[in-house]
């Protein structure tokens, strides 16, 4: 009965992998530059939404396709600060997947816009087996999680190619040992950028900013291609 | 496909019920009282668990059962706290299930302990539908995550007899209603025990303490008739 139930999974991730693909497809045919942003519950995507929409609403048409078991909560504040937004409610399901993206995507017209940030459920497991077809993968920690969340969720970590340590304004309040958590980061994913960044006190996210201006740059030269 | 999905995960819950009800009777026959601890990753599952097992360990034998992706960091705390400890690690796996449980319960003496603390899988979504056959659930919230989490996870806030709201000493530091929060948790679960507490500062730990002094004679009164 193991052995059917493995099967059945490895059937539906290549199923999504299939539609991982038509989704990435849409996308650059569109010349639509997309992240996939996955935390932990609270770890502060939806900020870290709201401050790099208003940060580069004035450079590039922003769409946010937001992700959530129930409520409408998140995409009325990507909406608030400046971008458009779809909503995406799961019901009980754990994780975006692709399909659920392709519904979404079908509804826009990509050709509108020049970034598109996925808000992925909160959660550092179940995202990470689902491609969706963005471009970069990009996780949210948080000082207050502790330290020992890369130990702890491997394939998360290992599968991102930019990590926010958010909430460094607390830093003072809780025992968090950047170091630590630096170096299970690395020993995972050696390649992996690493942003401190505070989206309350806006402390670091220049860099994200950078970041985030540069590969949207580096996506337009390999997409014209 | 999908209706054949749906009927797959049924049957896999219905198995997991199952078991659930096996481990349910062992924990009786033993006479161990049991909870099953949730949280998001990083809200404060070990170190309460820490907490517990300093003030109850002089009246009560303690087991803690730890559910993880990977490592035995959860474990080595609660041991070091003076529980004996047992890690489960999932591998992939986002939840602990009954099947997991009763492989760590016929490991143990359960005679030899009255108290068994099992901590779940870091997540808000997915361990809330696998029943695991202990007395209580018992959900760990933190203020960090932000006062909207009742609203977005509200399967694991239905499904809950205790909440505790953790690391309330950063309350002067981040915004959080705690009101909203209350009723956001009262509209899904009005008979819900919500208790305010701080792991770091022992602040309204004494409250915890007490609902499980009480919950433990509850059971033994039940399981003696």
């Amino acid at each position: 009965m193991n052995q059917q139930r493995i099967q059945i999974v490895q059937n539906i991730l290549s199923a999504n992998d299939a539609i991982a693909d038509q989704n990435r497809q849409l996308l650059n045919k569109a010349g639509l530059f997309s992240i996939n942003l996955m935390a932990s519950p609270g770890a502060g995507k939806t900020s870290l939404i709201e401050q790099t929409v208003k940060n580069l609403c004035q450079d590039y048409r922003i769409l946010v396709i937001d992700g959530d078991i129930a409520t409408t909560f998140d995409a009325d504040r990507a909406m608030a600060a400046g971008a458009t937004a779809i909503q995406i409610n799961t019901g009980g399901d754990c994780h975006l997947d692709a399909v659920m993206l392709n519904k979404a995507l079908v509804q826009a017209d990509l050709n509108q816009f020049d970034l598109l940030i996925v808000e992925n459920v909160g959660n550092l497991v179940c995202p990470a087996s689902f491609a969706l077809g963005t471009f970069h993968n990009v996780l949210v920690a948080s000082v207050p999680e502790g330290h020992d969340k890369p130990h702890k969720y491997p394939a998360m970590y290992r599968g991102v190619d930019c990590v926010l340590l958010n909430k460094i304004d607390l830093l003072p309040y809780v025992e968090f040992d950047v170091d630590f958590f630096r170096k299970g980061l690395e020993a995972l994913n050696p390649n992996v950028e690493l942003l401190m960044v505070s989206c309350r006190s806006g402390e670091g996210l220049e860099n994200w900013f950078h970041w985030l201006r540069k590969k949207i740059g580096e996506f337009r030269t390999q997409n014209m291609v």
